[in-house]
């Protein structure tokens, strides 16, 4: 029954829930400690002792740097949870992550950050706060895809609207968020663009002749697929238009050596940046750790493992090192929240070259190996050192958590569309902050298959692994039966046992927490963009 | 055939392979960086520089500090690998163990540390410096067993060997290497003994009524049952006979408040040793978390997770803490070297209240899950903070390491037996230190299932889960068929997918090396206990 209502609100089928303008509807269910203010955006949890000690603090900031804060946000492509040894990996896994590791010890280790199930809805909903089915983004936009209406019209970015308010805003690295005129990331809202519309390893994830020699050995075959147009070129782009190809990535060579490129670039806009009196706004969004991995020149088998995957997971590592030590040459450390994370689970059909997460399940799936991703958030001064706290953290919240450290009112946002993310602001900052965030919702494309809620996580749709398909991320999603399988993450962080039938209340609880959710898509259509 | 020929030395039936008095044996492989000194020695990597570096910084250690070091083992029962937070669990799994993480932030953590499959096995390596396979101890002692001969008869422990050097030497908690006279703590070398026979949780195990009712609630199944003798008596006992019941435990509210008792003995005795002028070795071993987990008053809802082990767990944590902190009180904190671990891997039978590995298995299989365990050496101003290694490192080393601490010089030993640990004070105390440890073997009770050797992990058996068994430990033991079964574990960590087939020479070279380590036996015959 559940499932039936659920699909027919995400359909669009059933009617509104409650007319527009009428007042915030209740929680679904008691388990919620969340409040909706509007009816047109995500309910948080009440927390107004650390808003008002987090705000202080942000004033006491800005009195004595006398700016906005700068805003750098480190996206690694494809990294597990696990990677970072912080978070498990690093020696463990033959591939030490000092840098990242310094960064958790000295600031704050999220160790429930969410992104979505794979690369594009993470990063829409990152720069967009909204969720992928709301913006019609849910999945990769891949070579051959058409794409009946531009996502972006009518979308407004965090890179836009900070730009608005005095901030220089630049991403570096992959967008993948598409390529045609309008779609690209200085149409949208950045000032300026450094990279490459898409995951550039498509160069060998199509042609490579040691993985497709179908494909690259047969000049007809090849000739027909390159027609598709697969654009791996560097870019550099402005939002007065101008739009320059740098480089055209066409060998392996090249792709090994892009990392140093982008790190380069931040580097030295950086540099230029801290002479200048604008804050910025940066992305720095890593082409690797995506599989094909190729290790750079400087770091091929500087991992103890040797693995392609393990050397540029060391290079990653080195290069936020090397950004933050600039900063701090510059100046520029007390004044910039950093936060480090990825864009989803580790991608396993590229085993063994591939990430590591201690979860069931990896990139491509909604178990907590798909969309659970460590998360550090960084800022000298300004967030205590050693913290860690499990407190939700939704990748979506870092649009609304930039919005609130640029002074943007996010309040004054249009109210014709539904906003998915929280101002964690007080969570990061205050010494004792705690999530504000109670719900995170795990969509699997259009399908809305999981809830987490505390420490539990109801699935209503699972991917399962197929035998003939065992190293294959893209497994076969199936309805969980019955019931949905309710895990109590504490006591069982792999997922191996379900719980539902001994809680029963939360099962159904969480069911109502989820259809809630789909309501407001009842209310606020999404966009189907025939993906 | 290397299975067959294992067997076959394992099982004594095969010649000797070299004479007794032949020069020390060639490595059994070139994979090996080991050198074999004596034919009855586990061969080490040779580390000459480190060695020097540590015998200098412990010379200048004792000039100092005009004492040997202070030695402190804690050994918590049954704790997984991912159960503290800086392996991967604490906050992330409901349990913050704040303690255990700054000890391994401020000194080395060991992410490839080995126990025994199981906890006799492991007690008895640690204190002995042996295999169980050689002195018979394979698994752990049962209420009911029949134990042919004297485990301890003619063995020598790590104890008695720094009690002879003027050490004091303490155990405080759980013992499980026998209850008869001759088998007690204080029979074998111990000056002093304070704790259980065995784990009491056997007082629940056996007739718990929410567990067993058949047994707790039939009195006459009961008293047969009883008749058999399960002393979960807390015990005083000292090297000159004196044995003394402080307590009977006869409810689930006194096994709770144990290790309450156990740490404050601990501290009561290390500020009255520190008033003298003899160091200590002090093995602190938790009866906790072992199952069944019951919280102490001061404990109960203590972690966020609120289920009894992860109470549990945040209690040895504060136990680990305050009485690291007594240490530092009375001016012992720089003379003491202290290393945390756990027996093996988390039992998993008692879920969902049960600990944490990210590996495959649990506690009773040689699976990751079973043998590899938190390792964590600190040691003020003699270990440098902020160090991680992934060097192999046997919880048999504790052995050797001590008595090398302690000024034993471990080539007096004698030369009748065959002597498994390696003294890895150099690993440990040099700031760039390595592991000198080549090989270790995962023995499941009487059946030498795998090695471990720089990365990879070749399994001749594994525990299999079977349908029925899910949750259950003890998987049926099979072997794994024509060739073993090779993990790159660091490509691999949770040993999902054998790559032997495409690393053909290591696999077939790892097969050598068992069959070395095999040969041993037939030379230095192991002893069998019927059990």
């Amino acid at each position: 029954m559940i499932r039936t209502t659920l699909l027919a609100f995400c359909l669009g089928l059933a009617g509104p829930v409650f007319a527009q303008g009428d007042a915030a509807p209740e929680p679904a269910s008691r388990l919620s400690r969340a409040v909706a203010e509007t009816v047109n955006r995500q309910p948080a949890i009440p927390r107004p002792e650390q808003d008002a000690t987090a705000a202080e603090k942000l004033a006491a900031f800005e009195a004595r740097a006398g700016q906005k804060p700068n805003i750098l946000i480190f996206i690694v492509d494809d990294m597990g949870y696990g990677d970072p040894g912080a978070f498990g990996g690093g020696e463990m896994i033959g591939a030490a992550t000092p840098e990242m590791d310094a960064l958790a010890a000295e600031g704050l280790k999220l160790t429930s950050t969410y992104s979505q199930y794979t690369c594009t809805p993470t990063r829409a909903s990152v720069y967009t706060g909204r969720l992928p089915f709301r913006t019609g983004l849910i999945r990769p936009i891949l070579a051959g895809d058409k794409i009946k209406v531009n996502p972006w019209e009518g979308e407004l970015t965090v890179a836009g609207l900070l730009s608005e308010v005095g901030y220089h805003t630049l991403l570096t690295g992959k967008w993948h968020i598409g390529e045609e005129e309008g779609m690209r990331p200085h149409d949208v809202g950045f000032d300026e663009f450094y990279g490459f519309y898409k995951a550039q390893k498509e160069y060998t994830q199509d042609v490579y002749e040691m993985r497709f020699p179908d494909l690259a050995l047969d000049a007809d075959k090849l000739e027909r697929y390159r027609s598709i147009g697969s654009n791996n070129d560097l870019i550099y782009g402005l939002a007065d238009g101008t739009t320059q190809t740098i480089e055209t990535i066409d060998s392996v060579e090249k792709m090994a050596e892009a990392d140093v490129q982008l790190k380069d670039y931040t580097v030295k806009r950086i540099r230029e940046l801290s002479e200048g009196d604008q804050p910025f706004y940066i992305s720095h969004s890593f082409m690797k750790v995506h599989a094909d991995n190729f290790a750079a020149t400087a770091f091929k088998g500087a991992s103890a493992s040797k693995f392609p995957y393990r050397d540029n997971m060391v290079e990653v590592d080195s290069h936020i090192g090397e950004i933050v030590d600039v900063l701090e040459e510059v100046g520029a450390l007390d004044n910039t929240f950093i936060f480090v994370t990825s864009d989803n689970g580790p991608q396993m059909d590229s085993w063994p070259d591939s990430g590591y997460t201690p979860f069931r399940g990896a990139k491509g799936t909604t178990w907590e190996g798909g969309v659970r991703v460590p998360g550090i958030a960084y800022w000298k001064g300004m967030i205590a050192p050693g913290r860690v706290s499990d407190g939700l953290f939704d990748l979506m919240d870092l649009f609304d958590t930039s919005l609130a450290l640029g002074g943007v009112e996010t309040s004054n946002l249009p109210d014709d569309r539904y906003w998915d993310g929280i101002d964690q602001t007080s969570f990061l900052l205050a010494d004792d902050g705690e999530s504000k965030r109670e719900h995170v919702y795990n969509w699997l494309g259009g399908t809305l298959a999981a809830i987490r809620m505390r420490e539990y996580k109801a699935h209503l749709h699972v991917a399962l692994a197929q035998e003939k398909f065992l190293w294959i991320d893209m497994a076969a999603v199936v309805p969980t039966g019955l019931a949905p399988w309710l895990f109590n993450l504490y006591v069982d962080p792999k997922e191996e046992y379900p719980v539902g039938h001994r809680l029963n209340a939360w099962t159904a609880s969480l069911g109502a927490e989820l259809k809630a959710h789909a309501a407001t898509f009842a209310k606020f259509p999404p966009k189907d963009l025939g993906l």
